[in-house]
């Protein structure tokens, strides 16, 4: 707004939740990423020192809110009221992994809304925008009242699909479960091929739950699941199971969000899937590594989004989620 | 909090949305509704004046947003603004059907939330609670910081099925679309017989979209469709249809909120169906009539849900919304 | 603040309220109005896509909130809804007419204030500066606190009066209420001639309520009523016809705001008026149509506005209120 | 809200702006006033001290914001933050005189809204309701968000002219000014006679700006002059003037508020007055008195408004406003 | 304010921050704690299911954010969430350690105010008032603008000392350091004896920075230190070793809160001291004990704190801070 | 953000507080001060116009809080309404001195936090950065939500001192109050000498309170004595006083604020004291002469600080607290 020849340069920084997906996304905007020193205290209250003037810049922070989420939010926090008061021209938080967006609602009496409550604390901490990616459910945006910029790695992870070069009429997209049905059907657009759906709903009270499979058949084909999150991957491995006794001659497994969380390696070590493909949304430390896991990076996708923003360009021109709206 | 006998009694008021439903929660609850006079001047700008004390009481304030939705908002807004300056101890607005209530998210760049723009409005104008029935995202409860109350009339309208005595292995419930299973799978909890349900899906990218029904058989069966709202019953007028194909013997539609727009009335007088069932949350003009309508009140469970807002006791307790959760 | 070439440039968008004013103000402006999609949903809520990139932008947004107000205003709330979310540099919400004016203050107990109620709505929906025209209570900008630049339009109309040619020795401006007396005071000072007032008070609890005419003669000259609004137009007939009882030999009548409601133009065709002269802050629909009606654009005005807030230049120069204070 | 038998008890306490005024209120009450140590340290700012617990209570602060008006708002301010820091349940700023209430609007460009901006800081220093008298301006009230209640002195002052036993056809009310018209109108309902007003408007641009009385004749009679307030006089010994060259045979000055600054106290001493009224909403310190100056208590009309606010009792039942509306 | 006879009872929850404290605040209470249910999903996110209704009761949360502070300062704020959208009448936070409280103000540029961000968050979580105990910074009250009540457990850690029967002569209070001279001066009042401080400050800038002890003699003394907090006992345990030198026969540490982290076990071990007197503020675990630590509870001030803030009776009447103010 | 080539210019006005200073201010800035009248109306309210534009422009407002504290602020809110209705691009708050700084804790019940006041009150009345010198206590930075740069005038005060060419070896710095150790103590780290401080602090609870000097000794030596503020003046001139009892052959005093209330002139025209020094951030009038006043002006460090937020560069860079943190 003021100032000189400095003035609303881009900054981006980072907390401690990714810094590799940070120092990509850093090297894809062709700038390092801003000096700030976070470390903790003996107590192991968060210290943040940010080591660069920001007077006027444009700052971006990076700081997807994964496990240990509340480690990782709290950081953030801190990290904001530092920005806040160093008087930075504007302060996004760049959230690549949203923490609590499943608790999204009262599913039953007197339970917080978690998701609602972070983005409180985002916004009173003194965050001016939000950049997220793939939301779990996209009302979220609407807790804000702040704008929120809303990726989608779909387009990432298809063209690794295609890479494959599986024949259209051997491909079939499986949804895992009816729940996931919608971003599923996404991805088939943006792949291509067949479309089924897990359904594990009973048709009666009495009946034992029990799986099909909806849609186009299996049999012979190479099916790719797709999910927005693998958190305990119960789901997937459930899905992939249910793939090869219909028959799958190949199974892929496709998310955005790599959670992997409680017994989720064990599980995807022992299931029959030919690769699991997932973003660094989320850091994949050692104990996560997988020999058939394949990482697609969301860095270039974040840094054109980053880019954008800082030049006040559309970003629904860009990454829009195709929604059909649900007016009947 | 201070003053005199009179203190912290219940008053119930209503705006001119649905004043049929307001007189039966008034009368449940066995007393006049409040008086004020609501009229529009002669350029159509909203009147209010409130004729009685209310300081000190524990105001409830029933209008339900339906069409048209931008009067019957604006006309709460000001009762509101009227209610906040005359020094009650409360004012919940009660508001048997939400409008605005699709419009829960950003499904393209550049339109509006207005989902929540309407909770922020109503919070604005001076709403201390809000008691809400069956509203068409539950996420729509983190729009607002105050503490919402939501109801379901799914009791009210299993009760009326059960009592048309259809043999439990006749019964199926038909959700009419994917995007409502779990409401109408909540509705099949409460009623029993077996569940079905409507899939538009295409399998691939050439085919016509074209409508399964998964699930349960319905040759032979008494079919209950079942959504939370019929707007322009085009999706519950198709899925009858479907169902008569599929050899339905008997064919009911069952919603919360009877909306009835657009073509809604000549579709449900021009379709195979035995019954509409639906609520009153929304007046049922003389316009909206049907020799096959059936309405049942949620004036009761409005009212004793007013009752235990008042006297502080559980809503959970009663009529919780019987959520799974997510996780996975 | 941030960005390319394309930034902070002023863009300008108009509700369905009034959009031949629009159109005309943005044509002086040198630009197309900005591409919006205004519709309404079969339910007659308010669908608003926004159709082209307003990142960075300055956004004006022309509504008047004029009949039927509450959906001009719920119109311009949801449009503000959209834009507050896609990112402009600022949102100026124009209003040529402000509705719910005259409900500036409680004149009696348990009424609503509902002029600062649109003045909080407004805000909550995200308009960062107001630009309103002839506000009918000079307070009304104390509603607000957001910056509200207030225009006057005595200038345009005193211009098309002194078009006429009268005489100075001719012409009489004529406040036809108490309460009109400033604007009507203001006006005569840009037009010239004679001053008169139409006075209405009894003079004493048992006298019947009658006319007086105050000031200067009526006899043989050509009186000029001023107003800010002509309404159901019973104030502004009622003078004309006491003009013509005291001899007026010719009667203009002169507004800004042309609500014209009720019995508005069946009472001004039975006038004897020589001419109607409003301006298009308020569309003349068909049915406001006059012979004798003159329109004078406020356009110009607005757009000489909008030019100079978009270039930070003082408005106060050009078009301040002539207040000569209060202080005794 | 919780506690023991002391709790939510009616306390009153009283800044040093009109400590006597302050004393009656209570007085008429039945209890003492609260103990605060309010002092000045050596570099003048405010100490303030309660000295008694006031959890749970009901504490009414009356301060009324006259000269030295900076001094005593701020005075207001800090004893608020006091309070609001020691838990009552309510806060009421009981304020006799409203300081800066003629700013109420911009009346040229680049000037405050004071009028706003008080309410805004009595507002953030923590009044959860503010109690006045007899504002310049009503829509003041609309410039709080919390509730206000609005007292009118007119029937206190009424009955004092009433008790001086003029004869109905004797008796005159005149207004100052045009701008007191509708407040001196509503007195003379209040007392009968007739009604005049004194009209100082040019009548043409070149012509002398010079008094008229316009309405009742004045030879022979007793004539009271209404205003709201008494600043430095110079309107109302104008007015007393102009009665007596029009041959009044008594003239009575009444006002609210005896502001008195400037060279009121010698022009009121010079004017040929019989009389002139004002209540003690403002200490009349003995720089202010007058041989011939009346003043009538509000103390007993404060106390019942706040035993009634107290105990949720309408306020407006007694003492509202006889505003007339002026929808036309 | 509303409601039947269970209304506006006391509740008393816990986290899982230090539950045997909370369980002794409930038992001097004389109610169970109440019943909710705190656990980790997978991911480390925090599930929060109140188990009891508290509709309209005065809810108390006790929730010392100690180490691992972010995780027990996330924990109140989802508990907190859930509490507001559970209806309770108030929320009181009581904070018997209060994390962050040593980043209270900026010593250097572009560092966060945690301390001020954690009142930002708290207070935006919905708490309606905080009970702390021992703030490291008396001005951490003035980040709130909801009311806090400040205990001391300097009565508490007195009279533990005065069991010692240590002959008044022999007694001396020791501040470890000069920021901690106020706090071991009330101390010193409320135990008797005489006062010294330790003193590292250079007396020039090129000496090399070394310890006096200022006051009192040590020789042959009791030495008492005393400071508001262990954290890594560096400085408690280097004026121990002080002390010794300067010929103190015995030693004794007191503090309110015994963060010991870091190198404090170790240190405390090796020092030379009979015995070190900490409060149970913090959850001493297994590998915080020392068979020298003497705990003393601070449940019983705190639940009669609950009781009289329940009570609205007044807190500062018991245990007022001894300030003897600043003006000088 | 918008406009023209005139825009985003810095334009600096002050209020009647300290005009020499302002203008100073300006001077270095190299443009006059920005043109406003500001005037008492008859009864003390406070009258304010702004007589240029301020569109777009960086508005900084310099008026410290000084004596009469309550007069000088509110002229300062009333001003920043007017200006924050003028739309400005960004208003600064210019506090050379902060009143009410020493209220800024509750140290005992039933007080305000006036400093935290005060905070709110700039704020709610548009203040969007707040530039200060010196403030008693840092936290008062935290009792912002909007950014504060806090100056230091150490470097212009320790310039003067070194002027004085005093050896090192005979210089000392003298604390005169424990309170004020930490900003004698960087003052000397900018001068030079060595290091004394006085304790009144008694040793035990039945002896007499008595000064002692600890630290350097001052026999021979030329002693700068050292503080924030000099209020009364009885602190320092105590401190002179044991200086010259102790043998101090010269005695200074040091302060940024010269506040100079009570009986500080007698006090210090009595004292022994070879020179004082105080800036010019309060004006000293000439009732605050002393022939051996010395006063440094503010007025380069201030425009300086001005100038680099104008261009968004650091302050921090330049005149950052030396602050060592107190972790321990």
């Amino acid at each position: 707004m003021f100032g000189n020849g400095n003035n609303h340069k881009l900054k981006i920084f980072a907390g401690r939740a990714n810094q590799p997906l940070a120092l990509k996304i850093a090297e894809a905007l062709g700038q390092p990423l801003g000096r700030i020193a976070i470390s903790d205290f003996p107590d192991f209250e968060t210290s943040v020192r940010i080591d660069e003037d920001v007077r006027g810049r444009d700052v971006f922070l990076v700081q997807p809110t994964c496990t240990p989420v509340n480690q990782h939010l709290m950081e953030l926090l801190v990290m904001m009221d530092a920005f806040k008061r160093a008087s930075p021209a504007r302060i996004t938080a760049v959230l690549p992994y949203y923490g609590y967006a499943r608790q999204d609602r009262k599913d039953k009496g007197r339970v917080p809304i978690s998701a609602k409550l972070v983005a409180n604390l985002i916004t009173r901490a003194g965050a001016d925008r939000v950049l997220a990616l793939d939301l779990h459910a996209a009302q979220i945006q609407g807790f804000f009242d702040i704008p929120v910029d809303h990726l989608f790695a779909v387009k990432e992870l298809a063209r690794h699909v295609r890479s494959l070069n599986v024949p259209q009429d051997e491909l079939v997209v499986l949804s895992p479960d009816v729940g996931s049905n919608k971003k599923a059907y996404d991805f088939q657009k943006n792949v291509g091929g067949k479309f089924a759906v897990v359904d594990k709903r009973r048709t009666g009270a009495s009946e034992v739950k029990q799986g099909h499979v909806i849609g186009a058949a299996l049999e012979g084909k190479t099916v790719v699941i797709y999910d927005d999150m693998i958190s305990t991957a119960g789901t997937v491995t459930g899905a992939a199971k249910m793939a090869r006794e219909f028959g799958a001659k190949g199974v892929y497994v496709c998310a955005t969000h790599g959670v992997f969380v409680g017994e989720a390696i064990p599980r995807l070590k022992a299931a029959a899937v030919d690769q699991i493909v997932v973003t660094d949304s989320i850091p994949l430390t050692p104990d996560k590594q997988l020999p058939n896991l394949k990482v697609i990076s969301v860095a270039t996708l974040i840094a054109n989004a980053v880019q954008r923003i800082h030049g006040n360009e559309s970003i629904s021109a860009l990454f829009t989620e195709d929604g059909p709206g649900d007016r009947k």
